[in-house]
C-alpha cells in the first residue's frame, strides 16, 4: 500500500518534470520522500514499464547521477470536441503532449449515423498520424454542447445539434474502442483546459464565446455545475426589448443572448453595415476575423459593429458578474480571437455596469480549448489505470 | 480538553432539546457519549451556571430520572435589521427564543446621528421589555443593505441608505455596549434565518423581495458570497428596454431590476391602474397588501398589476436561475406576503423561461427574517464565549 502511494507520488513528480525526466535528487525534492524510498519507487515504476532510466547527468564532482524518465509514449488518449458545425479531435500521449489533431466541418443537417461515421474516420486519421490505432487508445473524452447526465454518461439536452441527445454515439464509441469514453459539457471542458494550461484562479468565470455562448464557473477552486448540471447558461438569458411581453420560444435552438451577440449575429451586422469588399468577404467566407482586422485599422462601419456587440455583450456579462462576483473572467472561444479592439470596448462598458471592478482576460488557448480539456479529462481517467499497474 | 469537548456536546444537545430540558438518558442518545461522561459533563455545565437540574421525570418502573435544563436566561443577544425605511430590533435568550421585538420607521433623510440615536432608543426599549439592560447583552449582530467588508466590520457600499457606508455606527454600538457587534449583509442574514428555521436545502437561492431585491445563495451547504462579498445582486441587473443604448446611472440608489419590480413600482402600478377606493387606499397607506387582496378577489385592474409584475419578476429571476441552477428558490421579504395569487403567476411564467424545472417556495419567516438571522449570528458568536466558561 505504502509502496503504491510512494510510487504514485514519484510518478506524478516525474510526469510533471521538464521533459518528463528527473534525477533521484530532483524527485527527493519534489516528493519529500527519502532517497531510498524514491529509488525503490523508481524500480517499481520501471518494472511496471511506466518509467525507464535514460542516461545520466554529469556532475562536477562525484559520480554521474542517473536520470529517470516517464514513458509518456506508453499509452495514448483522445480528446474530442463535437460542435454544431465542426468536430475537433486530438490524440495525446500520457503526459498530455498533443501529438496530432484535426478539425473537420460537419455537413449541414448531418444525421446521427453521418456524425458517427465522420467521428470514426477523423479519429482513425488523427490516431494514425500519432502512430497508434484507435482501439489502442487508453481513454477518450468527448465535449458536447448542452446538458450532460454524468451518471448515465448521456447528453440530456443539446438544442444546438438536432437529435444529438437521442443518439447512441457515446455507446457506439465505447463498443468500437473498448476503452472508457467520458462525456462532458464543452464549456466545462474549456474550464478544465483553462485550469490545466491557462489563467484560471480560485474563483473564475469562464465564458466560451462563439456561435453559442456558455459559461463555466470555478468556485473555491472547484468546478460549479449547479443542481442539475445546468448552471452557467448565460446564452439563454433574455435581455428583452419589450419586458411585459411573453417571451418567444427559440426557433433556431439558439438562446436569446446568443442571438444578440453570437458569432452569427456579428457576421450578420458586419454584412449589413460594412461596404464591399469587406462585406463580400464576410458573406463569402462566414469568417468574422476580417471584421475585427478592419475595426483595428479604423474602418468606421466595422467599429460600429464592434461598438454594438461590445455594448450588448457587456450588458449580458454584467448580469452574470452581478450574480456571481468572481475574481476573474476569462473569455475563450472563436470570438475571443477578436482581441483588444473588442475587449477594451467590453471592459470600458462593464466598468459602468458593475458595483466592483473586474479582471477580464482573453484566453490564450484558442479554439482547441474544449478538445484540450477533453484530453485532460481522459488523462484523469488514465491515472487510475496507471496506479493499478503498480 | 476532552472534558470541554464532552461538555460542549452535551450543552448543544440540551439547548436543542424540547423546552431545553432532557434526562441523562436523552443526552446519552443525542450525544453518543456514555452515561458517566454525560453526568460528568452536566456537573461541569452546572458548575459554570450554564445548566441546572430542574425536577424529575416519573418513570413507571425504577426511580425518577432527573431532568437537566439549559439556562437560556443566562444571557441575551440582540439582532438588528437596519433598512432604508425601518429599524427592527429583536432581543433573544441564549436558546434563540425571541423575548421582545420592535420595528420603528426611520424618518426620511435621517442623518447618521439620527440613526444612531434611534437605534440606541429602540434597543434600550426592546431590552427593557426583555428585562435586560443593553450593556448586559452578550453579543449583537446588525443586518444592513449593501456590501460588507467582513475583515474590517464595515459597510463598503450601500446605495439605498445615503451616507450609511461612511458612518461609524458599528464602532459607536461597540463602544456603548461593550460586547461584540457583528455586521452582515441583510440578505445573507435572511439566508441564515432560512437555514435556521425555514426551508433551506444544500443548494438554495434565496430572494429577498421588498422595496429592494437581493439574493443569497447556499452552494454545497455553504453560504456563497463571491470574491468581493458582492454576489447575488439581482436587484442591479439591467433588463433593458433599448439594448444598444448606454445604461443610465441609477438616480435613486435603486438597481435597474428593483425599479422594475420592487415594492415601490408595485405600488405605483397599483395607483396608476386601480380605481378608487383601492387607489386611494394604496396612495394613502403606501401598503401593497390590499392590492393583492383585490387581485385574489378577482379585481381586473389589480390582476393586471399582478400579471405585469409576475412577468417582469420571472424574467429577472430566470436569469439568475439559468446562471446558478439551484435546487430550490425561497422568496422572502415584504412582497412575499402577496401569496399564491402572485407566485402561481410567477411559477407559470418561469416554466417557459427555464431549461430545467424549479421548486419555488414562499418563505414562512415573514419580514422579521433579517433580524432573526442577526439573532442567529449573535448566538454563533456567543457559543465561543459559552465554551470558554467550561
Amino acid at each position: 500500500m505504502l509502496r503504491r502511494i510512494n510510487a504514485t507520488a514519484v510518478l506524478n513528480a516525474l510526469r510533471d518534470a521538464d521533459g518528463h525526466t528527473a534525477t533521484v535528487s530532483d524527485l527527493v525534492v519534489a516528493t519529500g520522500l527519502s532517497r531510498p524510498a524514491v529509488t525503490r519507487a523508481l524500480t517499481t515504476l520501471a518494472e511496471a514499464g511506466i518509467a525507464e532510466f535514460a542516461g545520466t547527468t554529469e556532475h562536477q564532482i562525484g559520480r554521474p547521477a542517473q536520470r529517470a524518465r516517464f514513458r509518456a509514449e506508453l499509452g495514448h488518449v483522445a480528446g474530442i470536441d463535437i460542435g454544431p458545425h465542426k468536430v475537433l479531435v486530438m490524440v495525446a500521449d500520457l503526459a498530455g503532449n498533443v501529438l496530432a489533431e484535426r478539425q473537420v466541418a460537419t455537413p449541414p443537417n448531418a444525421t446521427g449515423s453521418h456524425l458517427v461515421a465522420l467521428l470514426r474516420a477523423t479519429l482513425t486519421e488523427v490516431a494514425a498520424e500519432a502512430e497508434v490505432t484507435p482501439t489502442d487508445l487508453w481513454s477518450v473524452a468527448v465535449g458536447t454542447p448542452g446538458i450532460v447526465d454524468h451518471e448515465r454518461g448521456e447528453v440530456v439536452l443539446a438544442p444546438s445539434i438536432p437529435g444529438w441527445s437521442t443518439l447512441p454515439v457515446i455507446a457506439e464509441l465505447r463498443e468500437w474502442l473498448g476503452c472508457p469514453v467520458g462525456i462532458e459539457n464543452d464549456v466545462n471542458l474549456a474550464v478544465v483546459a483553462e485550469r490545466w494550461c491557462g489563467e484560471a484562479g480560485a474563483n473564475l468565470l469562464f465564458v466560451q464565446w462563439g456561435e453559442r455562448i456558455g459559461t463555466g464557473m470555478v468556485i473555491d477552486d472547484k468546478p460549479y455545475r449547479g443542481a442539475s448540471s445546468a448552471a452557467g447558461e448565460l446564452g439563454f438569458i433574455d435581455l428583452v426589448t419589450d419586458l411585459d411581453d411573453e417571451p418567444k420560444p427559440p426557433a433556431d435552438g439558439l438562446g436569446a443572448f446568443e442571438r444578440l451577440v453570437g458569432a452569427g449575429e456579428i457576421l450578420r451586422l458586419g454584412i449589413q453595415r460594412c461596404d464591399s469588399p469587406l462585406r463580400d468577404r464576410l458573406a463569402d467566407t462566414g469568417d468574422i476575423a476580417p471584421l475585427f482586422d478592419a475595426a483595428l485599422a479604423g474602418d468606421p462601419a466595422a467599429l460600429s459593429v464592434v461598438d454594438t456587440i461590445a455594448t450588448r455583450f457587456a450588458r449580458g456579462l454584467a448580469v452574470q458578474l452581478l450574480i456571481m462576483d468572481p475574481q476573474r473572467v476569462v473569455v475563450g472561444g472563436g470570438v475571443s480571437r477578436a482581441g483588444d479592439v473588442l475587449f477594451d470596448a467590453v471592459r470600458k462598458r462593464l466598468s459602468r455596469l458593475l458595483l466592483v471592478p473586474i479582471d477580464l482576460r482573453v484566453s490564450a488557448l484558442g479554439v482547441g480549448n474544449v478538445a484540450l480539456g477533453a484530453v485532460r479529462m481522459a488523462l484523469d481517467q488514465v491515472e487510475a489505470r496507471l496506479t493499478a499497474l503498480l
